[in-house]
This record gives C-alpha cells, structure tokens and sequence, in this order.
C-alpha cells in the first residue's frame, strides 16, 4: 500500500511542431509541474526553454555514441522514474499520438501499474497547415485527410495501399517522408494522381529556419542525390496546396535553395 | 493608402474540442487581443469565458429564427468588420482547418486584402485520443490515420471511396457521422472490414459531460430509431481502440445509456 502511494506518474506531453506558441495550456502546466523531463530530439529549444530551472532534463533523442536510444530503454527508464516516485513529463514533437510512439510507452507504463495521463499536441501537419493558409479539408478540393508515414519497418521496403491513397480527393500527408519521396510520388502517379499534382514541401515548420517548397509530384519522381535533409520534413500533397497564402512569405517560397537542391538534386 | 491603414485584420482561431486546456498558447493570446470575437455553436462555454469582458461577440452558431447562418453571410460579416478596422477573432471548434470551413472565409478575406493569421487548434480526433489513450496510429495496429466526413453536401447520398476506407490498418475517424454511421458502417463490412471491427464513439469529448461508448461495426449497421444527438459526436474505427486506458473511466463507458440508446435503439 505504501509502496503503491509512492509511484510516480507519467504526463505524455506534445510539444507541437517546434513554434512554442503552440504549446496547448495543459501541456504547458503538465511541463511546469514535472521533476524530471525526458525528451526526444525533436523537441525545439525554445520549447525546452520553457522548462523551470532545477527541473532534470534527460534527452533520449540520442545516445553518447550518437545511437538513438532503443524504444526498449526509454521504457525501462520511465518505468524506473516512475518506480522511483516521480512526475514524469515525456515530453514528444507533434501529438505523441500520431507517429509518435507514445501508446507504446503508454501501454508498458499502464501494466505496470502506473498512471499515464496525456496532453494532446499541434501535429505537424497542422501547424504547417496554419503557417501557411493550406488548409488539410476544403469543400470542393478535399473531403478527407490521411496521415502516413514514408519510413520503413526494420529496411522492408514501403508496402502501401497505393490504389487507396492516389485519390486526388483526399489531402495526404507524409510523415517521415523524405528517404523514400522519390518512390512515393512514383507511385501515386503510375496509380492515377497527375504528374502536376501539387506538393508542399516544409523543413522545420513553424521554426525561425522553416524554409518552403511548392513543386509537383513529377517534379518528386525524379532521380536525386541523396543529401541529408536540413530538419524534420513534412509532405503535404493535395489540391489543396493552390490555396497557399503567399502575403508574406513570397520570399521563402521562391528561395528555398537547400530544398531544392535536397529534392531535386 | 490611408484606407489601407486603417483596415483590421482575421485571426482565425482554433478553439480545440472543448477543454479550455486544450487551447493553443497563440489561441488564447489572439482571443484576448480581439476587437469583436465571431464563433460558432460548437465553442464550449468555458472558452467563451476566456474573452475579455468588454469585448463584443458575435454568435454565428444559429440566427434568432434558429436556422444557421449561411457560410455567405458569415464571410460578409468578417468582410465587414475588418474593413471597419476591426482586429477579428473567427474561433471556430476544433483545428479551422479541418472540416471547419476556415480557408473558405480566409479565401474570401484575402481576396479583398485583408491579412489572416491562423491559430491551429487541437481537432477533436486528438482531444478524444488524449482522453481515451487511444492512439491515432501504432506500430502494428495502425500504420496511417484518415479523417473523412460523414456529411453529405446538400442531401446527396454519401459518396466515399469505400475500399479504399475499408482498411484494417488505418484509424478512420469520422466526423459528422452520427445521421449515417449505420450505411457507413453497412459499406466498410461489405467492403471487408470484420462485423467486430471497434470503434470508440465519443460524444461531448473532453467536456464535464463526456460520454464514451466502445462497441464494433456490426452492432452500429443495425436498424435504430432516430434519436437526436446529445451533441457532438465522434467515430474512431480501428485496431488501435483495444488500447483504450480504462484506469479512470471504467464507469462511464459501460454507463453511456444515453449514447446506447442513440446508436442502438
Ligand atoms: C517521428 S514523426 C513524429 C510526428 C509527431 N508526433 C507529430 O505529431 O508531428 C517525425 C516526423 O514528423 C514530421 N515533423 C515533425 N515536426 C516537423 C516540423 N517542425 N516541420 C516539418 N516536419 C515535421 C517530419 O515528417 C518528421 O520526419
Ligand atoms: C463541422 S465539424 C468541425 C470539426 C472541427 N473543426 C475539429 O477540428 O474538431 C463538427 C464535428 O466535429 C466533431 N466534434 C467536434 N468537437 C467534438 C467533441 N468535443 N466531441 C466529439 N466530437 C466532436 C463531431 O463529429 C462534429 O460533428
């Protein structure tokens, strides 16, 4: 029974796309109240900023040796601080619920016992969507939108239901996207989506070094150098991208030289 | 150019599902800079309760005679205000750009020159899954994520991409679905999805009077009486609701009578 009384809990916080006004109010309070955070790499600094001084930070983005962190040990070190009696914030990018890994943390720390509660978080998708008038649904353009990832399981190649997703009704999303682009918009093309389906292509949304690129899927399907990509990318395909606001951000659209020479060689 | 200096400005304004929690730091920030504040039936009061005293708002959820307000009239109002050199705040349920009609009104606001800005907000697929424990995706259960409407445009009958939705490894989520979900649910088995394929109904979600019914496709395809709804509702359909966290809510989903009886008679 005492044992019992002296768990910890685990808050699961998103941390949004980078921008940390877009931090939701709870996951604010859940950040500001937690002993100890443990956080991934996708976490923006100004977000981290945000956390109270004394308060330990432990990254589980990356290892010493530069390895990221198995999902096994992020379990085991929740579990433990848990164990220990502490208020856990598991601070994520995005939503923890949308590619995020977070249910699987979630489900370990649950049968074992102890208390998980979640703070919701800004998607990629969706505060790309805000920075840049495109919207994810539109009467006419788009009636649905689909989230996937472009990242493969273990190296297996990319199995998806390409006939289901080359519906040019539907906004489609790429998570993860950017290894695998190339093959991506190959399909969706050789599947019935017109070469000049429009593209929308953002590195580091909602961040001061976000950089823009409208292109088209033909444009995606061609052979390209493998340069590292400058941040997390997102893929937003869908006739949707024509309503992009261009007021002020003509500039970073027209000029966005390490997009370009990263996806088109 | 005077003129041109004295004209307002649109925030358009996610107002998340409900929970005054789940509002967006830059939301809120925008909420309580507004001139006049123009929102919808869906805001919950307690985020209404977050606008300044003296500021004006303006219902646009439904005309005196109860009818709503045509999308028409509801660009011409903002039209309106901005040009009156208004700072305008259009909060809307939910994230503007998912099935909230946002990038209409901003479409009709940046023709005539006015400057948007965008506030995202938590969509209620995400407050839902915050409060649940039920993730949007999850290695295994569900690689890829959808959100469709289950809303006809103008009384025709409900056109959707059936095979293509009828995917054990995506989460469908369904918005507006509650006058259909019986054909929905009638169409996805017909198309191959298995008659105890879950799904989560959600009503009210994350609001004091959430309630929360777990049940599977076979069941909804069944004949029910018409009942009125008792407010929002939403449909998760997936693998991924084995995972709901019944720690705190064990009582409210086998007490949801209120839901029982509107799903099944
Ligand atoms: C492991 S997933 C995590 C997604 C996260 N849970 C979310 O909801 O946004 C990482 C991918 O998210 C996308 N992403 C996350 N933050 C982004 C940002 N600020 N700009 C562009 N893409 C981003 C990229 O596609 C990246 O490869
Ligand atoms: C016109 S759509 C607006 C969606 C909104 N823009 C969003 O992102 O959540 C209205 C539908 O959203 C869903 N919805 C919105 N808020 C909800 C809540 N608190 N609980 C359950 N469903 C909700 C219901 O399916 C409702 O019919």
């Amino acid at each position: 029974m005492l044992k019992k009384m002296n768990r910890g809990q685990v808050f699961l916080v998103g941390a949004g796309p980078g921008d940390p006004d877009l931090l939701t109010i709870k996951a604010l309070r859940m950040l500001q109240s937690a002993d100890v955070v443990v956080h991934d790499r996708l976490v923006s600094c100004d977000i981290m900023a945000l956390i109270p001084a004394g308060v330990r930070r432990i990254d589980v983005g990356k290892k010493p040796d530069h390895h990221p962190v198995p999902q096994s040990e992020i379990n085991a070190l929740l579990l433990k601080l848990a164990e220990q009696g502490s208020t856990v914030a598991r601070l994520k990018g995005g939503d923890p619920m949308v590619f995020g890994r977070g249910s699987e943390e979630a489900a370990v720390l649950r049968a074992a016992g102890i208390a998980v509660s979640y703070a919701p978080g800004i998607t990629a998708a969706q505060g790309i969507s805000a920075a840049t008038g495109v919207p994810l649904t539109h009467r006419g353009l788009a009636n649905s939108v689909r989230f996937i990832t472009g990242h493969c399981q273990a190296n297996r190649p990319l199995d998806l239901d390409w006939a289901g997703l080359a519906n040019a009704q539907t906004t489609l999303v790429v998570y993860m996207g950017h290894a695998n682009m190339q093959q991506i918009a190959r399909e969706l093309i050789s599947h019935g989506l017109p070469q000049d389906h429009p593209v929308l292509v953002v590195a580091n949304g909602t961040r001061p070094n976000e950089s823009r690129l409208v292109t088209h899927l033909g444009a995606l399907q061609i052979k390209r150098a493998t340069i590292p990509v400058p941040g997390p990318v997102l893929f937003i395909i869908g006739q949707v991208v024509s309503l992009l606001d261009q007021t002020n951000s003509a500039d970073t659209i027209l000029q966005a030289p390490e997009l370009q020479r990263v996806l088109h060689g």
